[in-house]
């Protein structure tokens, strides 16, 4: 069934840092949708004069008002990932279409299990990892897919944090394969249009050592062996001083795309002692506020359209899969292939 | 008076391209403000069918509908130029402040009866020159006010637009002068903080014969000479088949500061037969798009803490001055003097 | 007569800054040339030291060794400006090739007899506007020769020195338009192809007063109109801190071409206060090194394929029409044709 | 002893495409230096011929008319890999310094009974990583090495041929690691200053399935782990259809130096169809060229100062084991340990 025009009624779960870009972006930049409900697990103050502020609707600490509402067609996700399992089938079996924030889950069986239900039900799912939905990477993309460069052989991202989250969020994270690189698991997927054989991780605590006493570690490097053939490399760290930096390389058979980082701005000054620029853009808020708007529209489009929306529930299984592998081949220094972690 | 924190109401005079660039601003990016009714010339369907997708409030024909209600703050004129200075004296008589497209007007001496009725009456008016607001020339700006590259001497100001606009609208325009460079004019007197005493305009019919017939030219060189000692030079040019040329530099005596176009966007493409980025941004609408919501919360903020906006009525009279001794002088072919033109 | 593989015997008249670079490039760069004797007004010990080091031929305080040895076929003169006629006459007299350094003279009826003689002797004489070999201002021409941006509308030229030169020499120069824009005179001419035919000039004293009290000017800013329809926009300063700025960019009606200044290195540095790129080529030796062995191995090209060198003297003559013609604009305030100064 | 001033005298062995563009250096480029004979296993027509064109001395066949001439001070050792140990060998019991092109030899063995030999003679032994000196890396080490980037990270390389060598030389070649790699072992340790602890080294046959054939591959990617806790990371093919493509970045605790590629010339084209700037140099010998003639001045210059040459014979060894780590890597599909293969 097609939707084309429909004005969609849209319930969000969740209403932390994300869940408010998407709040905002469904208030203001997306067409013929309605917001009906927000739901958080506690309504404290600060949100409520925030909802206010934006002109958002009516706030509940129950999702399943969102979930039991018969008018609302879409739930969007962007709760704590350990309730994203649970809340998805629900919605899914509420015949709900649903966006949910990554990552999907840590756990590969709940994956799984919920994965059957949304096929079962046959709504759709889409998953955040925004980054596709980036002006610079879709170009990318665009010109991979294309085959302007032929044969991807190597994919080469640069991603750094310009700052660690707390110690107390590293503890809780799942470790940065799971909370940072998995981005960049979903973007490698997403260039090269194939999917990771065999992975070997490697990485160190270079920049807090208390990082390393929570258990994780602040500095990851990883090579991917994708099925095509092509060969991946990622680069992590928490902490990038200059800023947030967020760059992507396709190398093929018949040339190479680069991704460089966005600007500030695009002035340049000339003096005696130096030629500077500003910094890049700082954060995520910064760097990829366009596409948070971005893939809702899209997502609101393939819905419209009945197409199924990419990344999906498969990619975002995919990618905590190579997490997995990640973290197994850091903690052996062996390469690890994804089919040793695929059989829970 | 410093109105910190207050709703201010509006009332938006003209809802064609640019008005509604500022309706949508208004209604989705700017905090604390009211907008309570659009006029336009005749409301036609389509502007009651994208009042109602945008969520705007009340249409009406007649302007002073606005100008009249007592509950309206500040009055926002995007309507025809030849209309300006009467609502501008009219709004500020019934106590408002103006935010006015530029330019105020062709006429010196309406403009300078305009801004008596202004400064009689004591309200703030700002002139809608948008590019200050860009956040590349604002940079450019900045570094040179900071005193960072020392005394200007030389400004460079390229200004290309894509394509010409319909010969109806060339004929009735006021010239390139009036009509395209009155935006390089500000940003020259903007960026080198010094008033304009002399000009020599060149220019030619490069692009379309056309234009030539309708009275006007559609290439454009010009220098300025500022009361500084700076010199400027501007190019102009009706079409510039790459794409929207907008470029800014600053030479002074300790350094120079150069703002380059946006890019659509970072990707650079790497083949056996070529290297290749994508075009730059076609046109205004998406070059300028932040320029105008910026541009709007900083009239804002100077209402709100009770400071001058600039560019004000004064820099509407100086672009226009400009404008004319640069037509005086391209008719001539001789360096006019501002003072020339200065007498009505 | 073609001298395919010919071995030329070669002398230079002058061996001071510029003579010493042609002397190294014939001994070093240039293929079978015979460097086979070296004039100079007055051989010091400083010049006999370095012409031992660099393993230069016979020395001679007198430049008729040179024009009269039989065995020499091509004189390469970097004298002093006001020698250049004669010896250009003396060695076409005595059937030589002459290479001559610009500008060829400041007196338009010595040059113009010059090249009466140049013309009847059959020899071919070259002036050494060294810019147009560099490597970005050659690769500009050849996409506008190739006509890939169209029909050229406007030719901009950023000539920036990062020094001025003693207030010694500029009294002597000639004037910053003889000078220093003579070489933007000739950039112009071969960017667009086409004559220039109206000139307005003007300038400053915004460096060092010294300047001003030695009769010259030390920024300038002038527009060109070419015979082609092409309007032409140059600015030069005699001290730009950052370091030698040299850039071109002709805007035509299919696209437009820009030539950047050359790098130090590629390297960007990025920390958390500042992002940095090393200051460009501090000067002419640094920026145009290659231009000067590439202009010296197209003129024996030319010499031994018969083709008719360019810039040739007719270049030069034109360049010097123009120079005093901004000289008069700058004088007189107006827009001087050059027909005006045509006239001797 | 310091020979500040002194003119050595120098012999060449090998006059292959490197002992050529050494020769040519040796010539034309680097003062004091007296190049008396060049060697070369068979002294053919082709060479005789290039040898009187470039101005070159005496040529012989027997190596040792070099080694054993007690006036030659300097061995420039350009000739086949197998040769290299010997040769050094016996030089430095002749008491002559050294400059060997890379890699010193296949067998870790045979490299440190050269090293005894070079340390008992106490003579000096440069090896011939000319990337060292170029300009962009130069200054990527300088920034390092200075401390504005702090503590070394991750260091990036990206080295990229243009076209793979013939299948015979892939043939006798030592495999990618020790034929290609090498450059960027070398250049690895040059930038974080710091030895190779661990390394993990993948590849594939992308490019050419007969180099496959050969038993080698022709797409690598490495991860190194420094002794320092840095880790690096390198990229190779062999076939980069766009040019030669070489670029280094070393990520540190206060920021991040990144060395771009260097540009054939700095015009961008911009049309209504493409933005295009040129292709990258070609290869080596475009990009390369300057940095051969800055390590040859380097290494007479440690000579005359009594300066330990870098990059010398310990660096030769340490790359070398590095390369054969990396290929027991890539047989075993597994991260080993430098001291693995450190012990023959």
């Amino acid at each position: 069934m097609i939707y084309l025009g429909k004005i969609f009624t849209v319930g969000v779960i969740g209403a932390g840092r994300i869940g408010k870009i998407h709040i905002k972006n469904l208030l203001r930049k997306i067409r013929d949708v309605n917001l009906k409900i927000i739901a958080d697990i506690e309504i404290k103050d600060e949100l409520r004069q925030w909802a206010v502020e934006i002109g958002a609707p009516k706030l509940t600490s129950d999702a399943y008002e969102i979930i039991n509402d018969p008018e609302i067609d879409i739930v969007v996700i962007c709760s704590s990932t350990d309730t994203h399992t649970k809340f998805i089938q629900d919605a899914a079996k509420a015949n709900k279409n649903v966006f949910c924030e990554k990552p999907i889950d840590t756990d590969i069986k709940r994956i799984k299990e919920t994965l059957s239900v949304v096929k079962e039900m046959g709504i759709k799912l889409m998953i955040g990892f925004n980054r596709r939905f980036d002006r610079n990477f879709m170009r990318c993309h665009e010109s991979v897919a294309s085959g302007q460069i032929g044969e991807p052989q190597i994919v080469k991202i640069t991603s750094r944090d310009p700052v660690p989250p707390p110690i107390a969020y590293i503890k809780v994270s799942g470790g940065i394969f799971l909370d940072m690189t998995i981005h960049d698991w979903d973007m490698a997927r997403f260039q090269t249009g194939s999917e990771v054989e065999e992975i070997y991780a490697t990485g160190a605590v270079l920049i807090d050592p208390e990082i390393g006493k929570a258990g994780d570690i602040d500095t990851a490097v990883v090579i991917l062996k994708f099925k095509s053939g092509a060969i991946g490399i990622i680069d992590n760290t928490r902490q990038a001083v200059y800023g947030y930096d967020q760059r992507v390389e396709v190398f093929g058979s018949k040339g190479c795309v680069v991704a460089d980082n966005e600007v500030t701005n695009t002035v340049r000054i000339y003096t005696a002692e130096y030629t500077n620029i500003d910094k890049i853009p700082y954060f995520f808020m910064e760097r990829y506020m366009e596409s948070y708007s971005n893939e809702l529209k899209y997502f609101f489009e393939c819905l419209r359209k009945n197409i199924e929306p990419k990344p999906n529930g498969e990619d975002g299984l995919q990618n905590v899969l190579i997490a997995l592998a990640a973290q197994k081949s850091y903690e052996e220094n062996r390469p690890i292939k994804i089919s040793e972690v695929e059989k829970f």
